[in-house]
This record gives structure tokens, C-alpha cells and sequence, in this order.
């Protein structure tokens, strides 16, 4: 089975995890979700990522889940595997990699605040993982309050052999990825691959800094991958064009804590879930959201017309 | 003087403090600032906010800024008064609104957590500051880390009738600013006026929730102005229009610890400013963020032909 | 077997996970450690807690130790089932009470900030768990970041009728128990069991304020069952005596971070542990560590001559 | 007038500041707490830290107190001049250094996290004050939030000369005192004078790890200073000894939001201060808190026959 490396590029989707009304997996709907994901021609996908709702999910689910997508798709996949402690990190990792998946992403834990705390406990994820499980490095400060510097993510690369990208959403962030970029051309940092996520909220310019793509979870995945051809390919203002005619939805994605709810609920007015359901705490749009996420959906479609929703 | 009431509506420009190369007080680019945002029609102004550099200026330099702000305008002046201490808190609130300030606006110590510690902590600010001055609660979680439910926000209107005024920069806020407008609707709260900040990030659907205006300092307010006056007008697809031209920039300036400087590039290369300078800790744009933001200003000019900067 | 009830009291001790030098549990070690819990006859045992490294347990392993204590004893047992979702602690929760446990401890999640965000969590806990369940509430703001005032407790005692107990860890906390039992005898509050932990740093007071026991695994649980028993029987100066002569090493035990490795090897010293290992991220005492702590066993032993260690 | 150096030791003893039940300054009290720090044979005094509740004074409240206290003892005083912005710190500098204070302490700001950002703050710090200014780092995480590692203080040390002491209140520390010695000795780290506080809560073992001191307010600063000669003159058990006999009040005052009324109402029984007044949000001790204290100072009293109060 494929592997990210450290060149690896493109767009890597957050899947969603499908739920029933009644809360049990919707493996179905998860089905048509990757065969979408193929069709719109992303690279690679990452599965039990935080807007996977991975924590909601028993072990069992958990495996269940990926092993349903491996068996759907020759795509690349990543799995979240943080968790509170290494054991159950190193049994879910186990378990997913045998299974197929190209590699895993964690998450530092919240109780994380100095240069060396951080290091340190990438060093011993490698560690207890093995040497032959590639890793992401999640830097989300928003969501997990741990700041990594690139000098601290230069260090990781230096000392986790094993780590090989950077789930990079740091915000702001565009200066990080020059950094970074600026160190590995020194030669001071072993290079990584670095794939974007926030929702995609600052892609357009992403790209040009350096990253080598994305891997978040919008709802509409397309629009990720023109945007990373489209400025691979030196097109700049035709990226910017079709990213301009998102940003309102990507924004209106990118609420903390409601963005999973805009998001299936856009999968589910594409027919790509059967349900929005979110497992507890998490809630539906309410109808006022929904009026608002039909109207920006509207005036997307008049701007993007492959982004219209019937 | 005019001062601030629950009826308050419109937009509130936050101005900058500029600075000299030197770091000195630049008073003749805020008497420019000031008769800028009198000719875009603002219905006030907010001086002394986080974006203001309120923390680095001097008690001295920050009643400097506020008389000449009120030698030169009629317009309504809110005063960021936040402190550590009630007592430096009281000294300048009662030597701006000496000055002729229309309000106070007050944050919340980062310290508090529970309900009853802010109820509290504003209870006190009421009666410290006095039943004549005017107080505008700033409700920022994302820089503050305090979370005021609609409940709490309500519970403060009722115990501290001075509070007559929202800062509502909550993400995401929406439902929030609908709470808030049912809980009145139904008697239970009385009204406050609520203006929204977060850089306007928002705003479009902020208005049809129940906002009544703008409180923030966006590079252009007179977007700020045109999307509150369409809006309350009911043109919504025409304040949507607009807002969505300049979201690119909106988005680019809204990015922590960095949108400031963005707002003194764009202020400076609009005349404004004679000088991008910010105190230390605040740093200027890099040429690489330069080079993003002439980009965006350029692809701005082409869809909003007023806001061409020379 | 036997439940935890609001009238559950007496000394419930946190038993630490024994691990052996390669990291494997051991049984032995815990078989150990039951026994002597029940010679100093505490009232009941606590498992899987924050210091008995629950996050470093798999699943397996978490259902092995309870099963292994509920073969050996017969005293009431409430489990550690804190989890991020509610799937994972639900599959915990079923499996440990249809093993015997006595009522599971859940301590809140770091993000809860608001008091209807924490009255919410454990309304849902309560729901998942089910009626049947009896559930201990961990009030530990120094660890957790969650603020419980005595209004919060009350509410979730009042909707969710399966919450019996609270571990009551505030620092400070004394008024906290007073305001709590001031207010179940207003009537306002359902009573609960109050158990007390922070190492037992405020037993001599926490006991005459209306605490129930002590809920924490100081490494002589002898002297909590003392000061427990000496208090109710109104020999407050006894217990004191007693209490003074452990807090030296009370307090050096009540160290974040390094506790754990000083109850460890004081239990190893004590030859109910075969070995102070602790699975990473923890460590063993320093040779410096060591010398202080056992210069405190030595001071100890004189003031407490049952304390005396070989 | 003296200045504080990388060699002082000793004891200083940080001063509460004292109100009249209006909350006016007491600056009768203020000269009889001076002379009895005198009496008792502290090596300096302290002003304006958090237990000196500065953030509740003005501005000109506080350089009243540091006059006060400059003209009534030649003590070395350290004066707090931790400020939300560097304009505000270096006026509050200037002023107390022109009046004759040893040197300032500086607070970290809680928003601080990486390693390079509290480096960053400090070396700010340092050229801003001026090269004559000697400056105090409170590495205080409790209540800042921010974590320095020794590898940090060593890199302050080297890029800060006129930082030269340390005011060490991590928790737990010991460990950390031992690594910044050792590093010293290595020649790795520029000594600095470590003077302990917490409250004085490990100040038994704090000296023998390679403090130089302690500055903090204990309620009893005898105890401090003979706890600091006994152990410097070798007479360990001795210092054990005593700080055992005062360890249940210390304690007892160190609860954090608590331990000031504690602090003021010893003192006002020991008619040092004339009330226990406390400025908003402060509180005085509730009578059941009264209850036991006085019941640990009779206690006390029988123990270490000077701590008698009457």
C-alpha cells in the first residue's frame, strides 16, 4: 500500500464520519463519500481527524471505519490516532496500518507549553510507534493551545526520523511556511511535506509560500484541488478568481464548533450523505443557519456554476 | 457631549493609535484619521482598543490621544478603558469622560470563568466607574478566553443598568446575536445595543440577525458603512455583493497579531497614516505580506472601483 | 455488590497502577496493594484515576485491573471511565459495573468553560451512562481548567439524579464544602457524598467543614482513615496531631508531576509495590528525590511511629 | 543606594499594602510593618507584587508606597513593575529607581508560550529599562501560565545582563533549582541569585538544592529568615524543625485568591497592621476561616513559643 513521504502532495480530504439518525456509522453514505473523493480526483484522505469526530467513535468504530475506506479506495489514507495516552495510540495505530493506511496523524495534547515539552513528546510517539510508520504532525493552536515555532517543528524533523509532514493550520501561518521553507533551503531543517488545513481559509496564498497542498475538509473538495493545480501550475489569478468565489462559504465552514454542521449539512444537500447527523455534543444547522448556508450555496452557484447544488 | 445609549446603531470606526518612526505619538495623522472617518459617514468612533495599542501607550499618552480626538470631532467617542486594577480603570474613565467621551469600553480580565465571576467582575466595574458613564461590554473570547453566555450577558444587563452596549466579537456569534435579540423580544433582557467587531468578518449576516451596526476598524470603513446602511435598508443581496469584495482583505486583516499591521499598511498607502509604525511588541509587514496585500488591494480596485488606492 | 450512595463515607483510596520494569502490569503487585487496603481498613477503593494512569492503559488493560481488584476484594470500587467521547467511556462504564464497580468517576473535559457548557456535560454523561449507574464528579479546576461553583454542583445534582458523589478537589475549597452543605440544608441542593483529594492537603479542616472522607491516594492511607475517624468522632486536636506530623511529606507528595513517582516508591519502600515504574511520560524519583523523601519517612517515624518504614 | 546583584541572598520579605476600611493608602501601617521587617532581619523588601495587590493601585498610589517605604528604611527594596504594555513599566521604573529602589521584578504576560517569545519579552524588557536597571524574572507558571524551562532562564541570563535574579515559584521546583546550579557550575548559564517564594512551601528543602533565599510575604517573616540562616549554617534538622512547627499555617495561606486575607489578618492580629482590608475584588476572611486560623496560630504558638500572638 502507498505511504506519504515527505514529497508528498495534493489535496488530502478530511472525510466526515457518517452517522445514522440513530447515531450508528452510516458505512453507505461513507461508501458514496469515497467514491466522490476519487472522482474529484484528490490524492489522498484522512480519516478520525477532530471534524471526523474521531473521540465520539469507539475503538471498534473506529477500525471499522477505516477498514471500510481501505477496502473502498487505493487512495492513500492518514488516520487520526491522538490520544490521551501512548497505549491506545500504539494499539489503533497497530491495528490501521495493518490494515493499509499510508500513515498517521497526531495531535499534541493540550497540557503541552514548552520548546522542549514538545519535542519530547514527538520523540516518544515516534518512538513507541516504530520507525516504520510515517507520521503528521497536527499544528493547530487554535484548537489544542500548543505553538510550535519552526524552529521546534525543525527539531521534530530532525529527531523523529518518522515524521514525515505537517498538517499545517497555525493562524496566522503564511509566515511559518516561508520560514520553514527558508530553513530547509539552509539546510538547517530536513524537509517535510506541508498540507494545509483551516478549512482552506487561506489557501490562495498558502500555495505561493510553499505548501505542497491541502488537507482539510470543505465541502467542497473541487475547489481544493483546482486551487492546488491552478497555483502548481503558475496560475495565480485564475486560483484566486475560483478561491474568491468560495471564501464566503469557507468562512462561513470555519466557525469553531459549527463548521461540521455547515459542512454535512452542504454533503447531505449534495447527496453524498444521507444524514447531517453529528454524534453528541454536536448539533444540526439550525433553520436559520440553513437559510443562510442555501443563500451563500445560491450565489456560488451564479460564481462557480460546477458548485451548483440542486 | 453625545453619549452612547442602548440605541445606539451604526458603525463605530476602532482608529488606530498612529506612531512616529520613533514611536511617538503622531497626532497630526489622527487629526487626518479623524476627518477621514467624518467623511465616510461613521456614527462614532472607538480610540484606546486592542487594535489600538491601548496597552503600550502611557496613561499620559492615552488622554493625550482622546482630547485631541475630541478637540477635532463631534462624532461619539467610546474609550477603551481596560486595566489590571479598578482603580487605574476609575482615573482615566473619569478624565476621558471629563474630555467629553461618549462611553467606556471595559474587557474582561482573563482570569474569569464561571458565570458569577463575570456578572461579578461587570457588577463591580458599574458601580466603580459610576451610574453616569456609559459602559460597552466587550465580549472577545478569542483573545480574552472569557465566555459570556446570551444568560450572562443578560444577567449583566440587568444588575448593571450603566451597560448599555455588545462588543460582540464571539466566534462564531451568530445564534448568539438571535439569543440575544429573543431573550429581549420575550421581555426577559433588556435591550442592549449590540455592534459587531471581529473585523467585520461577519457582518453581512450579522445585520439580518438583529445587529445594529459595526464596531471595528477595517482598512476600509466604508464598507463597514455601505454594508450596514444596505442592510438596514433590506438590500441584502446588494450589501452582500459588496461585503463579498472585499472578504478577501477582510480575511487577510483578521489574522491575529498580524491584522494590524495590515491596517497600517493599507491606512499609510491610503495617506492616512504618515507612518506604519507600531509599538514593540507589533511589528510591520513583511515584503512577502507586502507584496499579498497589494495583490489583494489590486484585485479589490477591480471590484469595488471606490476603494482604488493610489 | 455493593453501590455508591449521597451517603457513602469514610476513605476511599486511589490505588496506583503497578507496573513492572518493562511496563507490563502487575498483578502481583496490585493483588498486593488490595490487601493492605483492606487491613487498614479503608471504605472502598478508586481505580483508573489521574494518578493511577488511566490515559496509559489500553482499554484491555483498564477492564484487566478492575476485574483483577473486584476478584480480590469485596469493598466498594468506583472506576476512573473519563474519556473524549462518550462512546469510548459508555463501552468503559458497561463493561466495569458488569464486573461489580461500586460508580465511576468522570472528570470534565479542559474546553468546558460556561456553567451551562458543564451542567450540559453531565446531563449527557447521565443520559449515556444510564439511571442505573452511580456517578462520582471530579472537581479538580488545577488539573482540569473547569470552574464548578457551589450553583453548578447544585444543578447537576438537581438533573442528573444518577450523580451521588463529588471528589471535591478546589484549592482553595474549604468555604466550597461549607457552601455546599449550607445549601443542601436550605433545601436548594440534593445532598451529595463529599469525598475530598488534592494528596488529603486540607483533611484536618476539609472533615469539621462537612466532608464526607477523603477520596486520594496519600501514600499512607492509614493516616486518612485516622484523621477521617478521629474528626467524626469530634477528636479534632488528635487529629490534628496526627495530620501535622504527616503534612511534611503530604506536601512533598502533592507535587504536579512528581507525586506519583514519590507514592510510588514510598509503597515500593513499603513493600507493597515490587517496583516504582511508571509508564511514560513519567519518571522515577531522582537520587536527589529519594534522599529528601526519605529523609521526611525518617522524620516521620519519629512523630508517627506506626509510619515507620524498614 | 544599594542594588540587588546576582550574589544577594537572604530574605525579602514581600510587603502587603496596607488600607484604611475606605480603601485609602495606610501608610501608618506601611512604617510600622517597615520597622518590624527591620527588627526581624529581613535582608530586603519587596513592594508591589501581586500579594502587594498592585494592579489595584494607581499609578500614583504606588510610587506613594515606594516613596514611603524609601524614606523609612534603608533596606534594598524590589519594586513590581509588571505592566500589560512597556510604556506604562518604564514610567513606573524611572520613577522608583530615581527614588532609590534596588532593582524591579518582572512578571511574564500570561499570553506567552514558546521558548523564543518569553526569551523575546525579556531581552524588551531589559533594553527598555536600561542596562543600570538590575531586573527580578518571576517564573511563577501557576498563576502566569507560562512555563520556562532552565534552558529559558539561561538564555535570559545570557541575553539580559541586567537580569540578576531569579524569583522561583515553579511548582513543583526543586529539581529545577538543582538544573540551573548544575548549569552553572557548568559554565553553561551566568549565575543569578535564586530567592524562592510560593510562600515559602518548600523552603526547607529550597536551600539546600542551591537557593539563595526566599522572597515572600509568610505571615511570620522570622520564620523565613531563620529557616535561611540555620540551613546556610548547616543546622538542617534544626531548620526542619521549625519550618515543620509553621508548615500546617503556611499552608493554610498559600491557598491562591485566599492566602492574602490570611496574610492580613495574622498581621492585624499581630498589630502590625491596623485592618485587613482588602481593595475590590478582595475579601476579608469569613468567620469560619477566622476560626481556623486562630486555631492554627494557637497551635503554632506551641510549637515555636516566639510565633505566640496574643
Amino acid at each position: 500500500m502507498p505511504q506519504i513521504t515527505a514529497q508528498t502532495s495534493g489535496v488530502f480530504a478530511i472525510a466526515p464520519t457518517p452517522f445514522l439518525p440513530d447515531g450508528r456509522l452510516d458505512l453507505a453514505s461513507l461508501d458514496r463519500l469515497v467514491d466522490f473523493y476519487e472522482d474529484v480526483q484528490v490524492d489522498g484522505l484522512t480519516l478520525l481527524g477532530q471534524l471526523g469526530e474521531a473521540p465520539k467513535l469507539t475503538h471498534q468504530e473506529s477500525v471499522e471505519v477505516v477498514a471500510a475506506v481501505l477496502r473502498r479506495t487505493s487512495l492513500p489514507v492518514v488516520v487520526g490516532v491522538s490520544a490521551p495516552g501512548f497505549g491506545t495510540m500504539q494499539v489503533l495505530t497497530d491495528e490501521v496500518m495493518a490494515l493499509g493506511a499510508a500513515g498517521v496523524m497526531v495531535a499534541p495534547p493540550t497540557s503541552l507549553r514548552t520548546d522542549d515539552q514538545i519535542v519530547g513528546y514527538y520523540t516518544t510517539v515516534g518512538t513507541r510507534l516504530g520507525a516504520d510508520v510515517p507520521i503528521v504532525v497536527q499544528d493547530y493552536p487554535l484548537t489544542f493551545s500548543v505553538v510550535m515555532t519552526p524552529g521546534v517543528i525543525g527539531r521534530i524533523a530532525t529527531e523523529v526520523p518518522s515524521v514525515v509532514m505537517l498538517k499545517h493550520e497555525d493562524w496566522p501561518g503564511l509566515e511559518k511556511i516561508s520560514a520553514l521553507r527558508a530553513s530547509e533551503a539552509a539546510g538547517t531543517t530536513r524537509r517535510l511535506s506541508v498540507l494545509c488545513g483551516n478549512g482552506g481559509t487561506f489557501l490562495d496564498f498558502e500555495m505561493s509560500r510553499g505548501a505542497d497542498g491541502a488537507m482539510t475538509g470543505y465541502c467542497f473538495p473541487e475547489l481544493l484541488v483546482d486551487v492546488v493545480r491552478l497555483s502548481a501550475a503558475g496560475a495565480t489569478d485564475q486560483a484566486h478568481d475560483l478561491f474568491d468565489a468560495h471564501l464566503p462559504l469557507i468562512r462561513y465552514e470555519q466557525q469553531p464548533g459549527t463548521g461540521l454542521a455547515v459542512r454535512k449539512h452542504v454533503l447531505t444537500r449534495r447527496g453524498l450523505l444521507a444524514h447531517d447527523t453529528q454524534r453528541a455534543p454536536g448539533r444540526s444547522l439550525t433553520a436559520r443557519e440553513v437559510t443562510e448556508v442555501d443563500y451563500l450555496l445560491a450565489r456560488l452557484a451564479r460564481r462557480d456554476p460546477r458548485a451548483k447544488v440542486d
